[in-house]
């Protein structure tokens, strides 16, 4: 079985890191697998590298940018193939050029366009352990690109698509996807598995275990990927193909702490409101996050939407200016809010599961300013000064601390 | 006109030193030249991935030591680049592999075979620096190689030749070479002009300023090479084609303070003598400087050769070991002497040259152990004690503190 492991800046962030990646890769050839790595830099040296060319230029140059960082991960592969040699271990490092790993040509956050596997089977085939630069490409003219934010879990995903690998793991800090953030509600249990769509509700939710755009990527190729620590310990969370009566009702509870929300009141019920609203913020490359149209009155309704909490001055001060033509609206805000999301595939067509929640939250005299959903998801705002008690209370509501198998049945969940 | 610029690990150590590097590239190309850049790894770069790398391997993995030295120069072409762009000087950066640099399938000290110019011929002529990563190179399979200590200087050689350049400089915090150290003499003066047939001497003489390999590499080509502080001050040393009559007799005094001697007297006087002594520190990859065979009586001699003083124990004991089938020899060592030697192309064939050496020295009572000489230099053996007495008479004697046009006519030059 071919397995691809990708270890993450602090996995591999010191010499005594690196030797412990090693171990492990090692201890998963040794269970008769073909291991191919993906490394990021080492933990603080991207830092080190952007602070170096800030110094020099303002607004550094984005193809410079590309080459300067991608040395970076050019240290890394060079020692953790040094690291696996020594202990015996036949490697060899690749840059991105050298798979070659094609990306558009477009600098700092390009796509991967093509990945290359001849070399890296051959490695395979022999039982050398490619050890392949993650975060980099190169473009048409042999330019050295970047994959942006979390370039490195796209490559590995991408070397795992390409050499139809049995399991692409993510081996990190972090020892999988928990039911809700364990510093939060110290029950919160690590989930064995989740789908790719709630693994994809949760990233956007505010987790930082995987970037989104990884996610998206396995998800469109169906490679299952699993999220584990790079110390050991335990399995860490697979996410895969939804399974279906396997899969438990709810998942998980997520949250976002960062929100702030824009409330636009009275505006006349025409098909241009939203617009007229939404087009500043937008045009600004403000991302909205929650939009909600409620109809208030005959004719009048009210629009809602959040943005990030940095964001918030900016969208408030344009929404004002926008709605000056219309002096009958009211633009209040609010940045003390928080998003609070319940999680699950096994929540589709159930309308149980927001009964359940809102009862919760009501039972805590805990107000919902706003609700939006999704296929597997029902997301509410409320305010900041609930955050920690909301959490706790839905947790506890799906029974979240217990073992998938052993939590209750739903009214409305279909029994099979 | 084109001049390839190298700017080496100390000219760009810090965001200052690139700062004010970037300067000087703007400066030349002011003066209507043509430039392209090489650059080294930062300062102390170099030294710090060794010791990672030796953290992990002992004996670290030659490609993977390759790839990762390797990544010290991309962050300076990177850095170079950006301070250029920031200057309103277009500039793109180049790792070996981009240019490419073609070289042996040899890791940690190979030899470059083929540059191609076609990407920086383009750039060139639009105006557009040229930044090239010294000390890399890519073999045919596309492995990163590198060249070896002094590797930076012989890829901006390498490059000027491929371009046809007009000159090749070499920027440091050395301002050139001098008629010797002014650490030892400070009468010591800047010398204008060198012949590549005096720099090699001086190189392998124990000058730091250039490698010489970089040198033979110049000189096989006539590239005029020239060494220059990359604080500027001064045009510094040009290391060209020799003139003749312009020339001066003698160019400088250079020195070797690591020398230890080994002598063996009382060989008998056969032709396989000199074998039987120097196959053992051969063997060892002992490398071995002075040698000098001196019959002493009649069908016996004496043999004496130099050493590095940290082999001298190494060289010591194996010889030892060697000569003991011949009880009749007697095998002594001195670890405590250093080589002066007199250099300069106006020697050739003047034997005024070593009387006038060998009278300075009678007058300071220093006592030369060995002499050995070579068309363009006359190097003498003395001990550690005599060593800056004897520089400073030497300097003395043949008025190097003099500019070369004032300095008199020494008995048997020739008058043109």
């Amino acid at each position: 079985m071919i397995i691809v492991q990708k270890y993450g800046g602090t996995s591999v962030g010191s010499v005594e890191l690196i030797k412990r990646a090693a171990d492990r890769i090692i201890a998963c050839k040794a269970q008769g697998h073909e291991v191919a790595v993906v490394v990021s830099a080492m933990g603080l040296e991207t830092d080190r590298l952007v602070d170096l060319a800030q110094a020099i230029q303002a607004r550094p140059d984005p193809r410079e940018m590309d080459v300067l960082l991608a040395a970076g991960e050019q240290v890394s592969i060079a020692l953790v193939a040094m690291a696996l040699k020594e202990r015996g271990c036949n490697a060899r490092s690749y840059l991105a050029d050298q798979v070659p790993i094609h990306t558009e040509a477009v600098h700092s956050r390009a796509r991967i366009t093509h990945v290359e596997t001849e070399r890296l089977r051959a490695d395979l085939a022999a039982g050398i352990v490619p050890v392949v630069a993650g975060f980099q490409g190169v473009d048409a003219h042999g330019n050295v690109t970047t994959l942006g934010r979390g370039g490195s879990d796209t490559t590995a995903v991408a070397i795992a698509v390409a050499l139809g690998a049995a399991e692409c793991q993510i081996l990190s800090d972090v020892a999988g996807v928990y039911t809700t953030d364990p510093r939060l509600v110290p029950e919160a249990q690590l989930v064995q598995r989740v789908s790719f769509e709630e693994m994809l509700e949760l990233a956007s939710q505010g987790s930082k275990i995987l970037q989104i755009r990884a996610v998206e990527f396995a998800a469109k190729h169906r490679m299952p990927l699993r999220v584990m620590s790079s110390a050991g310990g335990s399995d860490g969370t697979l996410i895969a193909d939804d399974e279906g009566m396997e899969a438990p009702l709810v998942s998980g509870v997520a949250f976002n702490g960062d929100e702030a929300e824009i409330l636009v009141t009275g505006v006349p019920h025409d098909p241009g409101a939203g617009y007229r609203i939404l087009q500043p913020v937008s045009d600004a490359n403000i991302e909205v996050d929650m939009i909600v149209l409620t109809a208030a009155d005959a004719g009048r309704m009210d629009v809602s939407f959040t943005v990030h909490r940095n964001d918030y001055h900016s969208a408030l001060e344009r929404v004002r200016e926008a709605m000056k033509a219309h002096p009958e609206c009211e633009v209040e805000g609010n940045d003390r809010v928080v998003k609070i999301s319940v999680i699950g595939v096994g929540m589709r067509s159930h309308a149980g599961i927001a009964t359940r929640m809102f009862a919760a939250l009501a039972r805590e005299g805990i107000n919902v300013r706003t609700v939006s959903t999704s296929e597997i998801k029902i997301s509410v705002l409320v305010d900041e000064a609930h955050l920690q008690r909301g959490v706790v209370c839905l947790h506890e509501a799906f029974e979240l601390a217990q073992p998938p198998e052993q939590r209750p049945l739903l009214p409305g969940r279909p029994v099979l």
